[in-house]
């Protein structure tokens, strides 16, 4: 049997037909052109039925299909309850994709959830309990897999780590709170940080090796730092200690067996960040005397993760 | 049948006869005096044995006996990782148990978790599927149902959401990190924040009310508040918001069906506490635009809670 899985973004649509070993052997991709919630569950049910017949797999050899939305789902129901950049509300995919394709059951889910969910299948170890994937990039994403099953919460949209405040009264987040931890602790928090060091430090290493500020990224700091400018140092440090303050919280809370982290930031030199984060965190947190302690990890699917994790929504263990 | 809940407190032990509408029938109660671990182990069971004999009831007529601690257990184990004020490090509590009372079912609970698991029985609608009661003493304790189980996390030691950070570099917490929400949202963050107040307002009402400020306490702000005072006013709102913004960072994680807030400080007048928290928390969480919200209500049990939830530790549904 084979599973497939669609990835929704605000640009494109990302297909791929999974294996039962949960690796990805073929995909198919076109640009997403919204005109209707009824034309885009007919493209979605279109994609799904192309990406089987062209790689010769027949209807009946998919035991799901799953779709993973920028935005809160109730899978239950089979319905999009709203997606960002996406003009979607209340749309009821489910029945709308068996219109074209009425015999396969199909699964819903938020695209951070599922590439939780896929990490939590390609995790090293089977047996783990609970997986936390958390995405470093223009925001901070969190998927949250407890006991094999994505945290939906009572309305599907439970899981908006980044949208915890760790800083009262704060930076102003787009969630309408302030102080929110992806306003300190996303690739683009990181990017305004650095913007800022420069603007304070203009004999930093960092003007050489950007030019402008129009060229500043998320490895700007790391790198300055490692080729010795202080200023980078400093942003960088406080860079980790925001980003371990919310990862002790979320310890603090679950105590989860794994914290992977994911997103553009997360491909550092481990000795940069994935160490002193690791360092730091059990410091920190609660349960320092007990004999097990959370495993802080690189995430390793990647892109792939939303695709797998979609593929694999109704694998999940357990009632709702 | 009847259920043991034992509660385990830093100054007494206090023991309740549960039967199968969840209702406590016969307490016992007793001053802690520790010892050692074997003397403690052979004083609970004693104390279950007498429980039962004392009220005529067979011990074959009880299901399991629960006990709650302060501090992470490991239930599967049944031991006692460490807890707060009584020097228990790795204690086999189970075992011990066993050596007087062979063939009942042990279970071991942290003291919040009960609680919370206490509420969730109680709770007025059967099939809800997650509740997190939030008590406000002289810290934050947060227990944590998930798909009607205490989230326990891999080591016993979760559901700490008095210890998440909600101010960057704030107040110094007794857990070594820095602006713990419990610093600044419990009843004795209610009380310092009273205090500073009244140091900056030599005129306000509030030192008429307590005379000096040894006679603070959590109500003071609040009763001057209405009764007009300004400074007054000032604490409560500021508390409030500090409140809100940790229910909020809960909301925004776990989307529960229910958050009860229990502690001396819920006692307050709804008008002043409950639905001011309601609107907060509903203005500042994601969901909005979902149909189903989390209920914010007051805790039910009150100092029972414990027993209850302890008691009940067996009954919970589904796999660890």
């Amino acid at each position: 049997m084979y599973y497939i899985g669609i990835d929704i973004g605000g640009t494109n649509l990302k297909a791929g037909l999974v294996d039962e070993s949960y690796r990805i052997t073929a995909t198919k991709k076109q640009p997403l052109q919204f005109e209707s919630m009824e034309q885009m569950g007919e493209t979605l049910a279109g994609m799904a039925i192309a990406l089987a017949e062209e790689n010769g797999i027949a209807r009946d050899q998919i035991a799901s299909v799953g779709m993973g939305f920028p935005g809160p789902v109730d899978d239950r129901r089979g319905v999009v309850i709203k997606t960002v950049n996406i003009p979607i509300r209340f749309m009821p995919v489910a029945e709308m994709f068996h219109r074209r394709w009425a015999d396969v059951p199909v699964h819903l889910g938020n695209d951070a959830d599922c590439a939780a969910l896929g990490e939590y299948y390609h995790y090293e170890d089977k047996n783990i309990e609970s997986l936390i994937l958390v995405t470093l990039g223009t925001g901070i994403g969190t998927g949250i897999i407890l006991g094999g099953r994505i945290h939906t919460g009572i309305n599907g949209c439970a899981g908006e780590g980044g949208h915890t405040i760790i800083v009262h009264g704060g930076e102003q987040c787009t969630c309408g709170r302030k102080g929110c931890w992806e306003r300190y602790g996303s690739a683009n928090a990181l990017i305004r940080q650095t913007m800022a060091a420069m603007e304070q430090h203009k004999d930093s290493m960092m003007w050489e090796m950007v030019g402008d500020s129009d060229h500043v990224g998320g490895r700007t700091a790391f790198e300055a730092m490692r080729r010795g400018d202080a200023a980078a140092k400093a942003v960088v440090d406080q860079y980790l200690r925001y980003l371990a303050d919310g990862l002790s919280n979320f310890v603090n809370i679950f105590q989860p067996e794994v914290i992977a982290l994911g997103g553009g930031v997360s491909h550092e030199r481990d000795e940069d960040l994935l160490l002193p984060l690791q360092s730091m965190v059990l410091e920190d947190c609660f349960g320092r005397e007990a004999d097990r302690h959370t495993r802080l990890v690189k995430a390793r699917l990647g892109n792939d993760a939303g695709i797998i994790g979609a593929a694999l929504l109704g694998l999940q263990g357990g009632s709702h």
